[in-house]
């Protein structure tokens, strides 16, 4: 029996509302011994006030040790287990730009590359080819024609596009035609499954109209194809937890994340006062609100310190808009670690607070890495915060008699 | 390999003894920011005396945000992990009742209900009739018979009552007779596997001659049946742990479940002193005791603070007479915590204690949620508490060399 077989035989309907706020990449280092996060060095007055009330912690996106991409951080958030569900690597990219994969849909990432005249590999990224020059050739990859399948081709940076197989009896089990070395011609597609033989017919198809296509181009003349992926199965949020679910977001990575697990996607915010603004407008026709903010992650990206610390503080000056909507339960968190110290996602368990008029209160008073260690929550894996969530707001029952 | 894998191969023998003393439903919540909990709120010498020579930490009964019953939460305890094991509805109904099941018995629970000249049913419950009334009408099923099937009925309560089947070929997958609807027949029984065919023959039966028994009552003229369950199938504590283990409880139902993983039911104390003295009484026969106290359940469920505390209190005032016997190892906790707040089972985590001469003590001097948050064994599943008791006393050898 796994959390979501709990969840739906437990499911009990209110009408509380719950809101998840994600910080992309809340937590942080300190940059030296003794040192202060960005999250510690930042002022924060409504996150700590919401402590007060709170209980607080520190949530493993996936494993102690392991650091998430935005994939399994977000799955993990959502309550689904990030490594039982996965979400390959073209449907991530397909999602990130804001295709809206279909049940049974392939996706599958490409590179321009260059070839020489024998067809072997000169460039596996054809020299980082930029933008404005390969956005048009993979549009013209758009007038390729298969019989019984709709092709989907869409640029997306430099010498990456997205190509989307849509028809019949498509599995998404694919080697990728990247030899993953120069000098040598592109491998042909090869199925690791019966049910991705059409897909493999399919791309070979594609593969030599498009070589057709390009085989005069001056900065491409080829392309492979990687990452080969259907689209993720995932039970969705009103199928496991009775949740009319929406998510506000800016970016297209987390609209598609949310979107995967059946969540609305609302609002056309740009900035944190226009998701308040959706949030508000949409109060009474959902029960999950899930927020999405990306600049904490960002700004720990660019190992910027002062930054992050700033986008931190707009953050919590946030925070009240949403209070005044008196969610029966509001969660702050992140979908991992991005310490501007490293530049990068961490594995370091990440800040998280929950208030509801029945968590156990822990005296904490401020929200931070080293409040969220001696808070109620404890350490625990991110993927039991939807539980948690349900739990307070009143939608589990009891589990045995 | 799973825990219980692990306690057979390590299994040591030796003279210690374990006690569980299980406060039932001891966790609590604050009644508002920065209040006490009830273990908090009550005055606990022992208890505090105890914890400055134990460790200390909080369990949770199934996983992170679930609410257990009874059933779960004391499996969980005996190291049964709740997810795996399962009892039946019917089989913890006989249970609770101080049925003994035997292997291969099923256990439904049935509602009377009433019918109308047409045979749909009027009232599922058939007006929550008085026990007065009920328990005869159960009775009167007992002349029920049926060709190589021994059969028990035991009333409950209201509108409720047991039937046990007894024989050979029962299996318990059958689903329920009961509609969930008024207006309506009841349903037929039918099997969800093929062995338990033979039930559903069995069970139809049985319902003819209670429709001929029952035709002319005025309270209930029928009954449903719901729940069908085959004793669950739990190692006991002798095969698992080498234990000779005894349970000390006044209510049935945590007899029955001690019952079910194969303790010895001891005494017939109706208070902690007769409980002390039943213990004080077979301390020799027994390795391993657990003791059950109620009332901090049921004061939780009342919504009463005060009734709650006090009894916490008279918890507290009953481990000396257990302490006075130099067990080598105490363990204080609850199947689940039941705040009055809520007045109700919930998934907070449970406070526990365990004391012996080697475990790790953890600077902590009272017992409380608070303490125990900031104790030795940190959070964690409550299914590890009995490997931990064993280790504690001496009992598992090294895994591996």
């Amino acid at each position: 029996m796994d959390t979501h077989d709990l969840t739906r035989k437990l499911n009990t309907k209110n009408s509380s509302k719950i809101v998840l706020l994600v910080a992309d990449g809340l937590g942080g280092l300190p940059h030296e011994v003794g040192g202060q996060t960005e999250l510690e060095a930042a002022n924060t007055p409504n996150l700590d006030a919401l402590a007060t009330r709170g209980v607080q912690g520190l949530s493993h996106p996936v494993l102690p040790g392991i650091s998430p991409g935005s994939g399994p951080g977000h799955l993990g958030l959502f309550g689904y287990d990030p490594l039982k569900y996965q979400i390959g690597r073209g449907a991530l990219e397909a999602t990130g730009i804001g295709f809206e994969l279909q049940d049974g849909d392939v996706a599958i990432r490409c590179n321009f590359c260059t070839l020489d005249a024998d067809g072997n590999i000169t460039d596996r990224r054809a020299g980082r080819i930029a933008t404005e020059l390969s956005a048009p050739l993979a549009q013209s990859l758009r007038q390729i024609q298969i019989a019984g399948i709709e092709i989907f081709v869409e640029p997306v940076k430099e010498h990456r596009f997205v190509v989307v197989l849509r028809g019949p009896g498509l599995g998404g089990n694919v080697l990728d035609t990247d030899p993953q070395a120069t000098g040598v011609p592109p491998l042909d597609p090869v199925a690791t499954d019966p049910a991705s033989e059409k897909t493999v017919e399919v791309a070979k198809q594609f593969l030599v109209q498009a070589r057709e296509i390009l085989k005069h181009e001056e900065h491409a003349n080829f392309h492979t194809m990687r990452g080969f992926a259907a689209k993720p199965k995932l039970p969705t949020f009103a199928e496991v937890y009775g949740l009319r679910a929406a998510a506000v977001a800016v970016y297209p990575m987390y609209k598609g994340l949310a979107r995967l697990v059946g969540m609305d996607i609302i609002g056309n915010a740009s900035n944190l006062d226009e998701q308040a603004t959706v949030v508000k407008e949409n109060w009474d026709k959902y029960d999950f609100f899930f927020v999405h903010f990306k600049y904490t992650d960002s700004t720990g990206e660019d190992g910027d310190f002062e930054a992050k610390k700033q986008r931190t503080e707009d953050f919590d000056a946030f925070i009240p808009q949403i209070l005044e909507l008196n969610p029966d339960v509001v969660i702050v968190t992140g979908d991992h670690s991005t310490p501007s110290f490293l530049s990068n996602h961490s594995w370091h368990p990440v800040p998280t607070l929950l208030a509801s008029d029945c968590c156990r209160y822990d005296q904490q008073t401020a929200f931070n890495e080293s409040t969220c260690l001696s808070g109620g929550l404890g350490q625990f894996e991110a993927k039991h915060l939807m539980t948690l969530a349900l739990a307070n707001a009143g939608r589990l029952g009891k589990y045995g008699a």
